[in-house]
């Protein structure tokens, strides 16, 4: 029976004491309107009801992080934090993402009642997972295709990001697969626009991508950004597939969930999950989501690779959640849904010694624009010193003594080191 | 070659000057890395890159509303608060919504020199209106197919809103029919969940609803909560429409803009638009979107009915809030686009003057659940009220003086009102 229920986990802060909010949280899912209405019958609520599990007490606070909430009679001035654990039927919605959604948020970011909620963790139950297949490559999938088993998959993005003639994209292609790179993507801002249509980049780009796999021996794997409409993708998708394409990217929150788990559906290549507009889910530390649990729904959708940002980067996120964001999608969803987080975002050779040795792991994507085209020595160094400094960091030595005999290494010192 | 461009007004607040902040917007969108690569000529930024318009200084504050934002050495203190207007090369990314989103949102949410954005209006060429025809029905379908052409439409929400056994949700369209309802909608958390799937549901709920038909020599719009994955909400379309259904519900939040663009393609009766999960996206003061904003997007991708709220509702959103909401969804667009604004949550005959008052308008649904349903007078008085509380916004009589020629409307207030 416990199986059966979804149980999520929210950050709250509310005027109210803590189980009066844990209680309106769980009484919007069960009637939602203002006054009791006939037919609400306890057995219903007993069938139907959201359950409070668990509440824990954090430290208040004297002012609201969000407008509109409205204070009890006798208000101390204090706003209650706490960390709250509700449960839910499963029967009431199935094992719907789309239905989830409706009924572990909802409203609930609008109640007067609250002045913050964030659902920080998220407990699903098996039918999830025999509805939603997961991702269908994965860490080992795109380890097989890429062929490289035991460093992360290192790669690039397309720059600059758009207007880049079809020439100059091909000359790419051929640098950054002779320099021996494991991977490169479209950005997120380049995907079907009139002045490079999908079908005339996917066309250009595999003639590059085979001419150089016919000079190197190793085929790049290029993640073609086929974010658009739901038919749209699907047509981006078989482009990709009949010019022997390798990957195909989509922006989540652009496609919606739904449109990951559609293009889920029929992908025969890996999909590349891209999280842009995610700040604005997130970025509020009482509002939206946290990743930890958004990327279990990302998994389930079935993303193979899935953006996490990347330490020290030139975003507002702190290392400490870029970590825990990698150490999530690395923890064993069902027995299976391996997802490999993407780490972008000013990254170069010298960001791998920390985000090793905080993660412990080389399943990741590392990949670096600057970091890798604008290293001094070109991008056969660039893709050098990145190696170099995940040998470093695996070997544990320090990333300067190793530089000392890696010149590629001490050169990407030299340009992107702060100190 | 104006009208060829998108254009965004965002609310910012930077530790930098605007102007600079204003640059960092427009640059995330040509180059996106933080280290200058080759290739980034001065014709490919002119004929790519995004262009400030204008900067509207407000007041500054002197503490950041969001976390994570850096600081300019010899920083004052001060985070500037400003208006600032960009616009982007349509040609970028094409009138495709999911890409628009990329470029209008993207990573600009996370920008380390930035402590706030949102995206608080939008201006969208012709472009778009091509590629998404909008709703199919809007106001005029809708009132034609509920016949009711002179004030709101009016209706209610099954409650309890989950679990209600299949007799009982019978017996209760059966009540707001012969009581003269317009309109009942599923609430957002009744969809396919095990214990009531959706065919079963359609199939009980039509029976009720042409039997009240062949009854009262009306049928009352029922709308279909049919959210789901994206093959699943085309099955559940038409399942509705197979079986004489005449309006379908998706909470557009959960199938994404791509999903209700999908199903706007082959829907045959108008899409009612549920809003759950925006607070999510709102309720900051400084991050997501602004609902005029975000309601152009849901018109483009078919929305005939939207949720807006409603005036003093259970909710934290200001009453000027929803009355924005309200205004902006009844602004024409491209000439057409016609989106009927859903009024509801804590609504009663009380709440229509107010409504009318700062709207002038009688063009919205005026959803009630426990202010029809729970009417000391039952369901027909209940909705007789509501038409008398719009009778007087309408004819400028104060509710009370209107109320004494009125029972329903006096028995609505002893037991609503608030004064």
């Amino acid at each position: 029976m416990e199986k059966e229920r979804v149980t999520a986990v929210y950050l709250i802060e509310t005027p109210y004491t803590l189980e009066r909010a844990a209680e309106v949280i769980a009484g919007e899912q069960s009637t939602g309107t203002f006054t009791a209405v006939p037919g609400e019958t306890d057995q219903l609520k007993e069938r139907h009801g959201a359950r409070i599990e668990q509440i824990v007490e954090l430290s208040p606070v004297s002012s609201p992080t969000l407008p509109g909430s409205k204070t009890p009679p006798g208000h101390d001035g204090l706003y209650r934090r706490g960390e709250v654990t509700i449960s839910f039927p499963l029967h009431n919605f199935g094992p719907s993402i789309p239905n989830l959604m409706s009924a572990i948020a909802g409203n609930l970011f609008e109640l007067q009642e609250l002045s913050g909620l964030r659902l920080v963790d998220l407990e699903l139950p098996e039918a999830f997972a025999a509805r939603y297949p997961g991702p269908k490559f994965g860490i080992a999938g795109t380890r097989q295709l890429t062929g490289v088993y035991d460093r992360p998959i290192m790669g690039t993005i397309v720059k600059p990001s758009i207007g880049l003639p079809m020439a100059d994209l091909q000359q790419m292609i051929m640098d950054v697969s002779a320099a021996g790179l494991d991977f490169i993507k479209d950005d997120e801002l380049n995907a079907n626009g009139s002045y490079a249509p999908l079908a005339q980049r996917v066309s250009a780009v595999m003639d590059a991508v085979n001419r150089a796999a016919d000079a190197t021996g190793k085929k790049i794997m290029y993640a073609f950004n086929i974010t658009g409409d739901i038919d749209e993708m699907e047509r981006g998708h078989e482009l990709v597939v009949k010019a022997g394409g390798n990957c195909v990217m989509v922006s989540i929150m652009s496609v919606g969930l739904t449109g990951l788990a559609h293009l889920s559906k029929y992908s025969e290549v890996p999909i590349h999950g891209h999280r842009n507009q995610w700040g604005m889910m997130t970025r509020c530390p009482l509002l939206g989501f946290a990743f930890p649990a958004y990327q279990k729904l990302c998994r389930l959708a079935g993303a193979d690779h899935l953006h996490v940002n990347g330490l020290d980067s030139k975003f507002y996120e702190s290392n400490s959640s870029v970590v825990s964001s990698i150490r999530a999608c690395l923890k064993p969803m069902y027995g299976g849904y391996g997802t490999m987080p993407v780490v972008s975002s000013a990254q170069w050779a010298g960001t791998a010694p920390a985000t090793y040795e905080a993660t412990g792991t080389v399943d990741v994507m590392h990949l670096a624009g600057g970091g890798i085209l604008a290293h001094p020595g070109g991008a056969a160094a660039g893709f050098a010193s990145m190696k170099q400094g995940w040998e470093a960091a695996v070997a544990g030595i320090p990333l300067a003594e190793y530089a000392s005999r890696h010149p590629e290494l001490q050169q990407a010192i030299a340009k992107y080191g702060k100190g």
